[in-house]
């Protein structure tokens, strides 16, 4: 092992070989479940370091955890406890090689942070659309790991649609050049596609060409207060009607998440809440290419319909940037006003969207059975058929109590649910290692075979990660 | 084999098993370039029976050649002419199985039409937007085993984008149920994008869940001459940024490919031909959410701004549906007015969009030099950064001993240039049996070695169309 180290050492430099003092910023993960121990922290500069990283830890058997801004919620870019793991930190290439604005494409390497690759393009009149909660310290080579979703997926895609090109190190330390800006390319299997979304188990992205997109001239957001999750999909299926391609958000949010928000953060005024008739209420995006005027006559035409269809009980566009980063403010304080509230028993699931009214009612009726008093937080990107449809204890019991005796079981009502209406138990944060030992109840049987197949063919020493994603059958 | 022969007849019925008489549909492929001789042509009635015939063909080692409606331009569903391989024909499947109109899908089995799926779902007030040459007869298992590109790609993306879930018969014979008409699903390595594109060389693409849309209040066509490619360039930017996603489809048309429709078709009346000025044409689309009106007034404010540029010498909205269809129907009799004009060498090539007009003017250059007299058809879904980049003999000189003598070489020409500008030697036609051999020289080589892994692995007895895409290294 010392060898090895010595090894790591002379590849990246001794600063960036971390193997002793606080490494709790790598070994542990976002939320603190699990605190690992590493062989040691690597932080190579470029794809030739890395490369070399990963075939040096390939000779020795050893195995590698790629990290990007290790923000994941299913314990997917930390190592286990045996101290026998490296970390593979991206941190340090963080490089924007390139805007091509003809193309439309940005060129960036895994550790550049999604707000600052948000920010670089913004500055030369780009969009780069994905956004998500942790776009101030994730990075875009976990965002690629991961196949991030996040709140503009109705309109752009997951993270998956975003990207055209990779460079990739694979297991055997060999480079893929892989970063062509095509629209276009049907040359081979879809090699891109298996490494997006694989968690760092077939190898580690090191860089990748992102699609980009002229600044809409306008981006308007409104909030509207519905009499049922049905009618959420009903104004869902009216904007994809009215706003065509412009619609490019839509999150719904149950009563009692606002509550909490309200609860926890009364500053933030979430509208409406003193109605008590509303059980739902709808944050809606509208991006528009040629001006703020039409944005808004688009909006008033849809909420003129949704009124007249009585899908809507109340609604308000934000009159300007601010009140609409309001808007959006209150939807993503949910996970905090969670936390204030106490910890919770959490699923990111989706089902098609025809079928998630009936879902929501089942679920919450079995949930309501068996676990009585239970207070279900349920909020998302309900465009993507994304809920995060999270569990908190009842009134005055402890939280982690709760977590401790009823997680497995709430975690199965809700997954067996999702099965029961074709749904998926991990729509958008991924399967790491927390999920590893649930995927093979609700993934068909015929994939795992495959999927296993390909890790093998792809990590014959299965040193990629090797506890996250899929397991050896 | 008789006795293969005989399984299979059990399995599908007699009258499914070809065997006799004239097979030339299913043994030829559609630009007639080779005649194999199959074993048999198997015609499956559904996926259980596709799953059987897998099954008893790898029991026997006998190789299967999945076909749609045969009408890829690469050799990818024919037999070869050993008389050894089973064609499986998925013409049969043709059910749509289910439209989900809340969910924005449709789920339809792999022989369905291309077209009769776009008509299916306008009846029913939605957009399927893949759209080719060969909707009339081409399968949507095919766009999907092809990974099809095609005339709206620039807004909605190629086939793989299209869809949402898969159901495949593996080279095992097993069944992957994964027909989830999911937006967000990270449970698992992304086979679905795997089985996209792979020619029929991983297993069986049975059925499929598509992404369907709103129809469009209005789809205006617009047609702009411009006096350089770079022109070209410049107004796709300028119309993204003035229509946002409401640009649906952007084709260019070098001079020499309008004058062959123009001598071959006169009857088209293309736009602006008497104007000697302007060396390349584009066909632009504008869909609109909205009306009528709004789509007009943003291409007007589009072609105004282009005017003041100067990189539009002089353009034509279309008045009327039947204008727009004569518009479009110019562009798409290219191919046809090729073949009046005699046989050429084809390329199905894609470079940067910001390098293009560099790529054709290198590219021109150096066929020029080694051609002397050499004429290009030069059009195609600028959008994407697609050409079809045609070298017609010269005039006077015989078409077919041109391509006898110098398709090869000319082939080079232009795969090198393709080559030197990042670009791809097969944008949406794929590389079937035709390109099995050029492939290795330009594909990367780690990607390869990577493919060739993938392949090993999931189809080890090398059975699924084990002639296309990529060869055992």
């Amino acid at each position: 092992m010392t060898d090895l180290i010595a090894s790591l050492r002379q590849i990246v430099g001794d600063a960036h070989v971390l193997t002793d003092g606080d490494l709790t910023a790598y070994e542990q993960d976002w939320r603190r479940r699990v605190h690992g121990k590493a062989l040691a922290v690597v932080r190579p500069a470029n794809t030739a370091q890395v490369a070399a990283v990963v075939k040096a830890c390939a000779a020795n058997g050893t195995s590698i955890v790629p990290q990007g801004g290790n923000t994941g919620l299913v314990v997917g870019s930390t190592p286990d406890t045996s101290g026998q793991q490296v970390v593979l930190n991206l941190g340090r290439m963080q490089a924007i090689r390139a805007i091509d604005k003809d193309n439309l494409t940005v060129t960036v390497e895994a550790g550049c942070i999604l707000q600052t690759l948000q920010e670089r393009c913004e500055s030369q009149g780009y969009l780069f659309p994905l956004s998500l909660a942790a776009e101030g310290s994730c990075t875009i080579g976990g965002n690629l790991g991961t196949n991030a979703g996040g709140t503009q997926v109705v309109r752009y895609g997951n993270t998956r649609e975003l990207c055209l090109g990779l460079e990739v190190v694979n297991a055997q330390g060999e480079v893929w050049e892989g970063l062509k800006g095509l629209r276009k390319d049907n040359t081979g299997y879809d090699l891109r596609n298996l490494f997006i979304g694989s968690e760092g188990t077939l190898g580690v992205i090191t860089a990748a060409t992102m699609k980009i997109y002229p600044m809409p001239a306008s981006q308007l957001t409104a909030w509207a207060a519905l009499p049922s999750f049905d009618a959420a999909v009903r104004l869902l299926a009216l904007a994809h009607q009215y706003l065509g391609a412009g619609l490019t958000g839509f999150e719904v949010m149950n009563r009692f998440a606002l509550t909490l928000v309200d609860k926890h953060m009364p500053q933030l005024r979430v509208p409406f809440i003193d109605n008590p008739a509303f059980p739902y209420a709808v944050v809606l995006e509208n991006s528009d290419s040629e001006s703020e005027e039409h944005a808004r006559s688009r909006f008033e035409a849809l909420m003129e319909a949704a009124f007249e269809q009585e899908i809507v009980l109340d609604a308000v566009v934000a009159e300007n940037l601010a009140q609409a980063h309001t808007l959006w403010h209150i939807r993503e304080s949910i996970p905090l006003a969670q936390v204030e509230e106490g910890l919770n028993i959490k699923h990111d699931i989706s089902v098609p969207i025809s079928r998630i009214p009936e879902f929501v009612e089942h679920a919450t009726q079995v949930l309501n059975d068996k676990v009585p008093g239970m207070r279900l937080v349920n909020f998302g990107h309900l465009g993507d058929g994304n809920l995060h449809f999270n569990v908190q204890a009842p009134e005055g019991v402890d939280a982690k109590q709760f977590l401790d005796e009823r997680e497995h079981e709430v975690n199965h009502i809700v997954y067996d649910a999702v099965a029961a209406f074709g749904g998926s138990i991990s729509a958008e944060h991924g399967i790491g290692t927390l999920k590893v030992d649930t995927l093979p109840q609700y993934q068909s049987p015929v994939a795992l075979s495959m999927m296993r197949a390909v890790k093998a063919a792809l990590d014959p020493q299965n040193i990629m990660n090797p506890h996250a994603m899929i397991t050896r059958g």
